[in-house]
């Protein structure tokens, strides 16, 4: 697949293709939209269901040594004490006492209100989880959070995934799901947002064999994101400082990618110890531990974290597959998604609103959504239904015309290249299939001369 | 598939299978739990995505008239003002001067206390959205709800996806997602809790038609609960009666399971008529409507609205599926889930830890499991595995044994009817295939005389 470098990215781009062609909508928008909250439309809502199925596929199914896990949004408040959440999880806010705006001291340049130029407060910490009340009465004993983030619920299932599933050291539990936070600064589109979702993984190691394990998992995510087509060039890994270390974390990298506001985190890769392990068994009287068989001694187990976000590679791959690039007179904006991402793999394209033509593209529509999610676009010419199908990122076109009453043969075009292959409709979910799974496809007409090649 | 009539069910053995298995743990268990919430363990998520993967399926992409959304969860809190959440989704609660205690006051059967036979006071409404603060401040001005049904983020984007789709009535828009309702009264384990999830349609019609599709979309609704396995007779349909149908309704009726606990509501169907959308328009000032090319007339569509809770069909599933069947002098319990349901497909049983059947067994799991979600389990006898697999709902076994060695061939065991095949290794994927679909499968040992069939 050839992609264009793309000094002409800027994010408004994304924002405005993603609103026009339905993938992603400001959420409330017809009452004014509600702070960076987003809504995934018809096609965004298809695009991050592949992403996140890819995540589950490659991370759950394929492996023998991790398991999934789907836990409750709200849980018991002890675990955001345990966790650190409680204490820890805030920013240094100030407030202007002219105008009384709220800013986060860390990020101001000056010490006088940026807005009025009144005078500050001193910083008070302020938490970024969302506090709600669970049961009749508002008071202290029934205040609950929002998770802010999955892997706590994974923690605190350790021994019933341990007694239910018997697995050995190494292993892992995976978790896909939402996650809140009150964020003060929030921004570049679904990068930053105060509902996201996670998919994390907490895998399970014996101590001394972590940092050899920790390494495997830097390459095993990075190589995640390349088999989603991601350009290498537009991914980096960055270790954290020392002095940017969370309280918890023995080592961190960031796998960051080169968005257009410039590089950033994608997905985070901790080296968490036993910190968490130990926090819960000190907090809920429960011990979390792992019994060796070789050893017969209980151990605690320390726990890589890959953590990555759902929204963001979302984000990072409509930003690196956008394109504009000329087409004859023209400039086309494409995105080259990689298929098992794209939202549609196909779409069929009748050259004709005529009985005949309308009810084979028809038939073959019905026979290709069996196997592929299939769009049918019927509308306009067809210079501009390709267009649109190549700014949803659908690889392949099946142009169905009156040749094909005669010949039984149908057009498809491919998304990158442009080049068109004449198939037999017989063969042609064989040619797609072959096609979408990068295969060569060959194919012969009836009367024994190749087909136009891509 | 063959079930017995189960007079020995409750929910407790329901409860504890679930829980022993890893289908289903009290969430934050090792803090004592959280009143009425629930996580999934490594089965039950499974089974959950399987369920609404089904959905979706059946709902989305089988079908050219609906698409899907996925909305947030927190919305700008004008939209429950215009759907009357905010004033009217409450429960009368009543405190009791003496003990203190909160009760419903439609629940309680005399006029003192329940707990202690204090006085109560008059009943109050108490709402069962959870309100959080979003942003720095927690005042007025920054409350928001957690969404109570995903129906609303559905609404609020009708002309959005009107726009991006150009889909001409009768359309439909999808949704799946968590909701959370402050309930007061919980319970019948994933029944009834605070934290949920739904599987919405909203299905906008032309005013007049909205009869004829509300009674289509009663046996569309039907029918998917049949497609997964459940039994007919354990289905029901309930109409509302006038007294009881929401402010907002037309009509309604409720999808009903025959529960351990009774007839409970599985699926609400709706007909909202033109409630919703006029609502969003007046209170927006962003006009909701349909513009109708025959009669070049702006119309305001009626909904159908198909509200599904995917816990509760988790919940039919189960209870559906236990059984407790005698096997040979002993009483095995067993899951008959829909393959399309069930965690794992099939299991790969070697009956020797030596290595050329470990081997072999290997080799087939690894096969397998291209194709099929697949379980590899070499603990204890045979008799214990074939236990654990019933008990999980796993449709196949495969034993691998020494003959396995000589004779190239393996045993298949179904779940229900416990009977055994021998298959050729090259023809098991599509053995399964052929079982797993419900089709004949027929297969002759190389020496020609014909394998012990099902």
């Amino acid at each position: 697949m050839e992609k264009n470098i793309k000094p002409e990215l800027n994010m408004e781009k994304i924002v405005s293709l993603a609103r026009r062609r339905g993938f992603i909508f400001p959420s409330s928008e017809i009452y004014g939209g509600l702070s960076s909250c987003w809504d995934y439309g018809p096609l965004g809502v298809e695009m991050k269901r592949n992403v996140k199925d890819a995540w589950w596929q490659a991370m759950v199914h394929n492996r023998d040594d991790i398991v999934g896990l789907d836990t409750s949004i709200i849980m018991h408040p002890r675990v955001w004490e345990a966790s650190g959440h409680v204490s820890g999880f805030s920013d240094p806010l100030v407030d202007c006492m002219n105008c009384k705006q709220r800013f986060r001291a860390d990020l101001l340049e000056g010490d006088r209100c940026p807005n009025c130029g009144g005078d500050l407060t001193q910083p008070r910490q302020f938490n970024l989880m969302f506090k709600t009340f669970m049961g009749p009465v508002e008071d202290g004993a029934s205040i609950a959070y929002l998770r802010p983030e999955t892997a706590q619920g994974i923690f605190v299932n350790f021994n019933n995934v341990l007694n239910t599933t018997r697995k050995k050291l190494p292993f892992g539990i995976a978790q896909i799901g939402k996650s809140f936070r009150n964020e003060i600064t929030t921004g570049n589109f679904i990068f930053r947002s105060r509902e996201f979702e996670q998919m994390e993984i907490e895998y399970f190691v014996k101590p001394g064999d972590d940092e050899a394990q920790f390494k495997y998992w830097l390459d095993e995510r990075l190589n995640w994101f390349l088999s989603l087509g991601i350009r290498k060039e537009n991914l980096r890994l960055r270790q954290h400082r020392k002095d940017e270390l969370a309280h918890y974390a023995k080592d961190c990298y960031d796998i960051e990618y080169f968005f257009p506001m410039g590089w950033s985190e994608l997905e985070g890769i901790a080296n968490r110890a036993d910190f968490d392990m130990k926090q819960h068994s000190l907090y809920s009287g429960n011990e979390l531990s792992y019994f060796d068989e070789e050893t017969k001694k209980h151990i605690v187990p320390y726990v890589i974290e890959p953590s990555g976000g759902v929204d963001r590679t979302v984000l990072a791959l409509l930003c690196d597959a956008y394109a504009e690039e000329p087409d004859r007179d023209e400039i086309r904006a494409v995105l080259h998604l990689h298929p098992s991402i794209a939202p549609f793999k196909v779409a069929i394209l009748p050259l004709s609103r005529k009985e005949p033509v309308v009810n084979t593209a028809r038939a073959v529509y019905s026979s290709l959504r069996r196997c592929f999610a299939a769009s049918y676009d019927d509308a306009q010419s067809i210079g501009r239904r390709y267009r649109r199908q190549d700014e949803i990122g659908t690889p392949y076109c099946v142009t169905i015309d009156f040749d094909t009453l005669d010949d039984q043969a149908v057009t498809i075009r491919d998304r990158d290249s442009m080049r068109q292959l004449r198939v037999p409709v017989e063969q042609l979910t064989n040619a797609l299939q072959a096609k979408l799974n990068g295969e060569p496809f060959e194919t012969l007409p009836p009367g024994g001369k190749h087909w136009l090649g891509f």
